[in-house]
């Protein structure tokens, strides 16, 4: 069984805003060389998440990040990480579905920790 | 160690339903013969989520379904992957516990995957 | 490859409280001698939840425990299990992040699952 972390730097321009950070997990699950298995991506930050969906509409992408509840609140709601299935060497994911990163308290430095753990 | 993905299919009949999968999860869980790891369940849509919670209270399940806001926002607050142990060969999942694939943009067919891990 | 489960209880004491799991968390992951992995904290309740935010100010923690929804609700929303990354024999939690357990619905005694995988 193989255990690889990475840590990627994700550097925002905005108060709010979401990046997509899909190619940089797959080339991550790519390096790593399991064929099944799992990876985690988390965020260690209290005012930043992460979350997969829809890559194709930036409203949609922002939306969750309206209102005027707090940062922190948000990033309870929207989560700190996410668990993907590896099959085949590729990340399951939907046509439509892409993994965001999420700040909520920008701009900032943030980093994020990918894990993949399998075969 | 054991890395085992099985995909179940899920025909959803309204707009807004949500549908236990908690027998085809236990089900898979008893197919992939591990006895101590976790089980990651994902859906690969971005207007479909998967949570663990009452399995009695139909209004329970529902609810979070309502407001305005649209399928997107709310798969991503309710999340597209869940994590859970497995000890003894068994899903661990309190007494009112129970698995729920959630459709919040259908009737569609759907479709989710149950990756196993462990000893 | 190592897979550990740990059961803590957690004895709450008011209707909605966010109660600091951290240290228990760390221990659990040291008793397990796992250096590179990942560690998911599950709760086998339907109102109650874990998130990982900030643990210096409480009113943080307490804002997501407002409103008028039901604690079932709540619970989704927050989520009922974490996962995260074990490197170096560590969690990788930031500088201001804590494993909180959230009681919506006690006082109760509750219990949550520490479930560590990795070499």
């Amino acid at each position: 069984m193989t255990v690889r972390h990475e840590t990627i730097t994700v550097e925002t321009r905005r108060r709010e805003e979401t990046i997509d950070i899909t190619p940089r997990v797959k080339a991550a699950v790519t390096r790593a060389k399991v064929r099944d298995g799992i990876v985690a991506v988390s965020v260690a930050h209290t005012t930043a998440a992460v979350f997969v969906n829809e890559n194709a509409d930036p409203d949609v992408q922002y939306a969750h990040a309206e209102g005027n509840g707090p940062a922190h609140i948000k990033a309870v709601l929207v989560g700190n990480s996410v668990t993907l299935t590896i099959r085949n060497g590729a990340i399951e994911l939907g046509t439509w579905q892409g993994l965001y990163f999420a700040e909520l308290d920008g701009p900032r430095e943030r980093t994020a920790t990918i894990t993949v753990i399998g075969d």
